[in-house]
């Protein structure tokens, strides 16, 4: 039960603040402001680590900030709201996402888009409508925020157009691989729209790869190719539903695509690319079945990289070239109906869960993460675990 | 009333030779062979001349080839069948495509290709079952076939993998521009899907913009933005329902995406390139809608081209670049309904054509289309026009 003793007061608590790049988070006591018009403060139950929050922590220019508060995978109980806050109320199980979602502009009112046009993505370190942070230190100093969520934090403000209301049932350690993790399971059902008995490749077998799987397999994709540079990953790569597994590295005279056209005799319906590598988007676009095969961008490539695809192709081939962040989902639509796909257990998220990990233990987490351990590690704000 | 008087035996008849590169076609006697098994030997009622025949035939290399009977876009009655044809009988009137469709293949079941894998596109100058001509001039000189079709000629055999029956009722002269002039239409009909309220770009008006145009004013397409250099072509274009023009050429210091990206608050939420420029390919992906513009490549570049595309924007902008050849038009079925939506008079054709000449006038066909003069000759066989 949530109470509103602490409604409108600026709340004491934990938080893991990144104070220097690479350097390991500290656990320090701060203040959380009350969330102003539109945003609501939630207490954090839980987070899960992802490569984005890696990458953040360890950029030492902007889009890198410090001190900083990272941490964008969670799952929360509202605990209190700010003015003109009708969507949620106090005790509402919610699951912030880093992509916005306002009900309100064109892109959020069709069904087509994704990229709200009034809170377009961007990563800035504040919240969008003061450009100010909620977070200061015992010291008064001003803590950044990330990617408007900032769960690394005992409390958070988030603006409502980045909070999804979702049924209770879904436990807290599941719910929040939802926030972020979900994009290739969202590739695979919204971007490509996978069809049952099709085939699939995918490119890189890291947390976004196999959620990509995990889409692919719940379409009912009949064969799904994993490629990837480290043989390991094949095992685990299995329990997503990969079903051959391509070393890149081992293909000898023959390319990646190659190797996939032979195998599927004419190439795959579908080819995710997960790395981030331009020449990869190349070898999928090449693998992909013609007539109708869609190959579909997921990797964050260096800022200023080129894609380049041989032109005859694009118009003789009839493939098609796409993209999109967070997996085309819409979050308060999207985010929903997963967590439904759980509970009816079609969804398979357990497997997404290698390690846990106490709050006091985040760097832990950081560690697994950064040595390729974890896929994903749990961090549990409550000590009771 | 077709007599089979000449069936199994060699016509004698009038055909347009093109004996060599740019040369004047010359109006000659020659040998048309029957059908062999699989094949159709049609009367030619009448073709019209595209600006595919005037590129193959000043090609002076492969795949230009000499002697040929060039024309691709023709409406025909067939004259006889050869062995296992029961598709068609003799009397049918028949629209020849330059795309094969065997209604056999993986491609030809599926609805979403029509790109036949059981006779890929490929411009080869014979029959696809022998690789051999059914063209023999008088000196015993065999000639060679273009696009499967060679329609420059009285009779002409053509396999029926390239032969759409259509309703009689359609008018000869309108019925062979969907022969290959349907391109444009199938490009918004079939490959984007335009929507209605929407707002098109087209990066040239040439025939295949204008059939663009076209299809997106079938489709209710609210605004369509013509793109091209030659600012005459905004009069023609308007009759084809573009409502805005571009004089690509005098943008000032503002590229042509940035005028559209402004006059569009946002962007097209269709693009056609149709000129062939890789350069334009990337101006109309970076001016379609972002969240779910589709960028269309209907134009052929030179060999051995790359479209380049920033890498980050194919993932963050949710854009979709794709291309089709025919304009993702699958023969034997979207023909006929082409066919039918022309004489339930939504699609209108009688615009393309511009100009009429007798067959012993081909060449001043030539000369229109050549000189930018014409949109559409039609080159009637019968004397009597
Ligand atoms: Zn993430
Ligand atoms: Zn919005
Ligand atoms: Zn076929
Ligand atoms: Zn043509």
């Amino acid at each position: 039960m949530e109470d509103s003793k602490t409604a409108g007061k600026s709340i004491r608590c934990r938080a893991a603040v990144a104070r220097k790049a690479g350097e390991p988070l500290s656990i320090e006591e701060l203040m959380v402001a009350p969330p102003e018009s539109g945003e609501v403060r939630i207490r954090v139950i839980c987070s899960s680590l992802c490569n984005s929050d890696v990458a953040f922590w360890k950029m030492k220019d902007p889009p890198g900030y410090f001190p900083r508060i990272l941490g964008h995978e969670c799952f929360g109980v509202v605990e209190s709201i700010g003015e003109n806050v009708s969507e949620v109320t106090v005790g509402d199980a919610v699951i912030p996402v880093f992509m916005a979602d306002c009900g309100e502009c064109r892109d959020c009112i069709s069904s087509k888009s994704n990229l709200c046009s009034n809170f377009p993505f961007e990563v800035v370190p504040w919240m969008h409508r003061d450009q100010k942070s909620r977070f200061t230190d015992l010291n008064g100093e001003t803590l950044h925020h990330f990617l408007h969520i900032s769960s690394f934090s005992e409390y958070t403000v988030v603006d409502t157009v980045h909070i999804v209301k979702v049924d209770s049932k879904i436990p807290p350690d599941r719910g929040c691989l939802l926030s972020c993790g979900a994009t290739g399971v969202g590739a695979a059902l919204k971007i490509a729209n996978v069809e049952a008995g099709s085939t699939v490749a995918i490119f890189g077998l890291g947390a976004v790869g196999l959620a990509v799987s995990e889409g692919s397999r719940l379409c009912g994709a009949k064969r799904i190719i994993g490629v990837d540079v480290n043989e390991e990953k094949y095992e685990i790569a299995k329990k997503f539903g990969v079903t051959d597994f391509i070393n890149s590295r081992t293909c000898g005279d023959k390319s990646v695509s190659q190797v996939i056209l032979e195998m599927t005799d004419g190439g795959a319906d579908y080819c995710f690319e997960c790395v981030g590598m331009a020449s990869l988007v190349h070898e999928a676009f090449a693998c992909c079945r013609k007539g109708w095969g869609k190959t579909v961008v997921l990797g964050v490539d260096r800022p200023g990289s080129n894609l380049t695809l041989p032109s005859g192709e694009v118009l003789m081939s009839g493939k098609t070239l796409t993209g999109r962040l967070f997996g085309g989902l819409k979050p308060k639509t999207d985010v929903p109906m997963l967590v439904k796909r759980y509970l009816d257990k079609e969804l398979e998220l357990d497997k997404f869960v290698t390690h846990e990990v106490k709050f006091e233990d985040i760097n832990k987490a950081f560690e697994l993460l950064t040595e390729g351990k974890s896929l994903r590690s749990i961090i549990w704000m409550d000590q009771n675990i």
